[in-house]
């Protein structure tokens, strides 16, 4: 008789249910099977030249969604062009295409396409939302999202699963937003990495969907790798609400699942709570900075897409007007919700009430627009106030909920919703939503058929180049150091972001041009010159390649003819994405050897490709100064096989694809 | 026993009633008493500044408001900032404050302040647009509406009147914008270049005053003065439903009166228009192009800024779908039509069909966002489609009426709406419009009164200077030649706009930094060495500053050091800007003297006060080269005593006001 099974809570059943191979211990490298992709227009582009790249026929997966939401503001033909590019190559690679203005991604693909008990991988660090509907969501750079779509599995480490029991029921003038922020301030914005976490008990009964939503966006600010919640009678009459209760299957945790860590949370005892200037675990009571000056408050992102979170800011401005010192700026979250709110009459309250009615996107809280004044307070439902990120470089940006946000803007001043409902005796208000959403699809261009879709030819304006192709590692690598730099040298120096550069994120010839720049400006000229030839190499430090997950980092110096980098340590996204693009990364057995090459010294390394692929020791000959340099590289058999292909891209394209244009 | 009084037309009415000085005899220059201002962010800030060395007090006109409707993108800290300037300088010297998100400056100004038989200056080109309430309103540069706002009159030549009859009723699917697209085809962008043109006749009566400024409104595209029209029953109408009926005054055309030339429209043989790229009189019937593709299509706008241009459409779209491949953009044109449009259920109809619904204000007509792709045919509202001025340099933007912009953003191509409407079975929608409309003056802020706004210190973020002080001329002039340029050398050559220079528009030092780069990149840095000591001259060729009215382009170059310009002709607003700001603006009396000059000449003028006052020959002597060039100047008197003083500035401000912080 077998052994009775190993009780199991939801992570584990997602991840069970989708497991290709490996093995279920945290730390231990598993593969799971992806069901669904969501992709931005930010990094969206990319993904698509990387499907092309990959000579893909059609999207493998059960569905694949490109959202555009992020770059909406079209001052120049740009964005306009990667829009049609994105819309075009949708066809082509059977995705849908939802157009500018439909929505924020990630409340739409839950409203539209999520179904509890899938995978979900999206080229957005918030994409994890979706475990507010059962799903196992989660965020990583484009590469992974555009091999999800050709159908290969996810490779990550195994997580610890953070059970976080919650009880209760919240006070009136406290919402999710509130929740979440208690989580930030409890445990910091490094508290989740390695985790999953997951909600249960009893008092989940008292979280819609959407809640659960605010919840699961922003447990991308603990760094954990998702948070997911079952999917129980509230995910269900979320499901009957958007017209989808055919796709609700229930999940939830086995009888006497355990968890690796063990939390606890009550409802009753959360209290309105702000994140202060200039990170989201910045996290105080609203009560203790009550009075503080505003100049700018924000509704809507990803963070507080809910109807409800709109419609709540809208019943407590009824009638009123928002403070004359107050810009009041409103960004729906997709078209859907602005037809619900409109049709509730709340619409109107809030322009009438002095709000700025934006289109329906992500808008400030990527910095597209909305960016305050040099100090002065800005109050947004968003998830992220870390510093510039709203455009200003010396802002000063609190993250709350609409209750906090709506009495703030009423008032002002930083103003506890509570004492403001005090004030003006007004009891907290019960919404009334739509038993069924606005639901309108129309918006959503489907994937033709494939016969048809075959014959599409995507649109590519002068901005949008195709990705470039990568050689082979060769065996000899003899190539000179074209830079040496230090400790933690981040992604936003190898290849930064901002107004002048971010524009060029769909033309890689054009980007790398900025690759380094704040380090060494000569470096993006220096290092084209290796490219197609000999090639180069870059020493670095401690920590090499830390922050922002953005694979431009790889691919703009790859494009100018980097094949190695040397470090003493590397950052663990960028290590990865070096390997994917085909940079072998190197670090010192010995870090003191840092100091036995200099900018300009030729290294020589012989007999690489055998090295790394029979696991034989590797050592570097810096033959300017005629010492030789014990490395080692951490990568698998199949970063090792990348690698050696010049990435993965060539060595997983798809050799009986049909030819392209 | 005296002479009958001549009869007179509505226009000679407007400028009888407020001669200050001068004959009304087309082409003399006379002098007119200005009730009321109105400015726009864009060009508000520099006038807050010259109100400041100008050390008013308190506005002295009847209304001046200062409107944020051009930079509400707000990509970095300078929109905001600007902003609060504005606002808190409106506070200080007595303007109403129209907050970002209360509307486009022009309709807003018609629906709350304007008023028959006013005057109106503005420091935009499409200030005209009030005339359709029986104004007379005039764009012009931002120091004549701050002169303007001290109380000071308006100087220009008496135009001619140009008589426009109007007869008959329009057809089903044409609307105002068809009108006054005909008027361009017929006379083309300098048609009413010295002119105001004067609507009259019977087929007024089926025209409403906001149909009436659509067609005031883009009269500026003419080039007219301005644009009148009476005030009648249909401006008593429009009054009434925004519940100011208490400000209405009836101001007719005498019988018999006259026109210095005439013109008729019979308004029934209207058919629906578009103007093709890239010139607002490249005007054709929609039916000539039907079928081009279209890929954007954009509401709004000053030229079409009523509720029912955006009810029409509405009506249009409602229960259908906007093709896929077209972004179908609405701007609303301010908070109170946006109420009232939402009221109607307009907005959630055109959301449900697919709109991008933005926030209220000028948006995509200046090239604030909403650029489109390259090449790709966009459709607008707008008054405008010069080339590059939607922000894509290669552009393809037509102009058309809302009915003609809707059926194409339907079908996906240029479509005649007469024809669509045949297609689809429908008849002319009748617009049930409401009877009041939902006036809301709480986004006005009114200015405190004098004793509180005397304490105020407007707030000034970093990028915002003042204005600069500019000494008096000096009698002996001794500079060297700083730059010797060619014939029409334009405005956007002098002070470039675009992406890099116009966020430093409040900030004259800044900007003076892009100074005729684009001639020579030197300029700035050799010129500033100048300032504050000889100074220094520019010899220009024909037609010298041609182009954009900026006052920028005397202002950023005084700066510098720019003494006088020595030139065979200028252009004539330039020649006037260039006064205003106290450079002497010369003429060669024998153009081929303009070889007698070079580059790096040391040129001296001695006693060039006294020749200016007393209208002695003027001689400038080379003194590099021996020899001496007889020049003239063409300033009046009073021109002459603002250049002496160091500019217009200098000469008016009060001496008596306040002391500043």
């Amino acid at each position: 008789m077998a052994d009775a099974p190993q009780p199991r809570n939801v992570a584990q059943k997602l991840i069970a249910e989708h497991l290709v191979s490996g093995e279920m211990t945290p730390g231990e490298e598993i593969s799971l099977r992806i069901d669904q992709t969501l992709t931005q227009d930010a990094t969206g582009t990319l993904v698509m030249q990387e499907l092309e790249a990959l000579k893909l026929d059609r999207a493998r997966t059960e569905v694949s969604v490109q959202y555009v939401d992020h770059n909406l503001l079209q001052a120049d033909e740009k964005n306009a062009e990667d829009h049609e590019f994105l819309r075009t190559a949708s066809q082509r690679y059977g995705l849908w295409f939802s157009k500018a203005g439909n929505g924020v991604s990630h409340p739409t693909h839950m409203q539209r396409f999520g179904i509890p008990g899938k995978t979900l991988v999206g080229s957005d660090s918030h994409t994890p939302a979706a475990g507010s509907l059962g799903m196992l969501a989660i965020g990583v750079g484009g590469l992974e999202v555009a091999l999800a779509i050709t159908g290969e599995p996810l490779y990550l480490r195994m997580p610890e699963i953070w059970g976080v029991e919650v009880t209760g029921e919240l006070p009136p003038w406290c919402s999710a937003k509130d929740v979440i922020l208690e989580m930030l301030r409890r445990h910091s914005v490094k508290g989740g990495l390695g985790r999953i976490i997951e909600y249960h008990g009893p008092g989940l009964a008292n979280l819609t969907a959407m809640d659960r939503h605010v919840i699961a966006n922003m447990g991308a600010e603990l760094g954990a790798t998702t948070s997911v919640f079952p999917a129980d009678d509230a995910v269900l009459e979320f499901l009957r609400v958007e017209d989808r209760e055919g796709d609700f299957q229930e999940l939830l945790a086995d009888e006497g699942a355990t968890y690796d860590v063990e939390e606890h949370i009550d409802l009753s005892e959360i209290e309105p709570l702000i994140a202060k200037p200039s990170a989201p675990d910045n996290v105080v009571p609203v009560r203790e900075v009550a009075g503080e000056p505003v100049s700018q408050v924000v509704l809507g992102s990803s963070a507080n897409p809910g109807l409800r979170d709109f419609a709540i800011a809208a019943a407590m401005v009824a009638g009123r007007q928002i403070d004359s010192s107050v810009s009041f700026d409103v960004n729906p979250t997709s078209r859907e919700i602005l037809t619900d709110l409109t049709n509730m009459g709340a619409t109107a309250e809030l322009v009438i009430a002095g709000a700025r009615i934006h289109q329906s996107g992500c808008m400030g809280c990527i910095g597209m627009g909305q960016a305050p004044a040099v100090g002065r307070n800005s109050l947004r439902t968003f998830p992220r106030n870390f510093p510039g990120r709203s455009g200003t470089k010396e802002d000063s940006v609190w993250l709350c909920s609409p209750e906090t946000a709506a009495a703030s803007a009423l008032t002002g001043k930083i103003t506890d919703p509570r004492e403001w409902a005090k004030d003006v005796g007004l009891d907290y208000p019960a919404l009334d939503l739509p038993a069924r959403a606005a639901v309108n699809t129309a918006m959503l261009v489907a994937p033709p058929e494939k016969e048809e879709a075959l014959k599409i030819e995507p649109v590519r304006g002068k901005n949008i180049s195709a990705l470039p192709d990568f050689p082979a590692l060769p065996d000899k690598l003899e190539a000179p150091v074209m830079l040496k730099v230090g400790d933690n040298v981040s992604t936003d120096e190898i290849s930064p972001a901002g107004a002048q550069a971010l524009p060029f994120r769909s033309n890689v010839p054009k980007l790398a041009e900025f690759t380094f720049t704040r380090v060494d400006e000569t470096y993006p000229e220096r290092a084209a010159k290796t490219a197609g030839k000999e090639g180069h190499i870059i020493v670095g430090g401690d920590n090499y390649g830390q922050g922002s997950s953005r694979e431009h980092a790889a691919i703009t110096p790859r494009y100018l003819g980097l094949r190695a980098v040397i470090a003493q340590s590397f950052a663990r996204i960028h290590w990865q994405n070096l390997a994917n693009f085909g940079i072998v990364p190197l670090e010192f057995v010995n870090p003191e050897d840092y100091e036995q090459i200099d900018a300009d010294d030729v290294i020589v390394i012989d007999g690489v490709r055998d090295a790394l692929q029979s696991g034989k020791e590797l050592t570097v000959h810096n033959a300017t100064k005629g010492v030789d340099i014990p490395v080692r590289h951490r990568m698998s058999t199949r970063q090792v096989e990348g690698v050696v292909a010049g990435g993965l891209i060539p060595s997983l394209a798809f050799k009986d694809a049909p030819p392209h244009a």
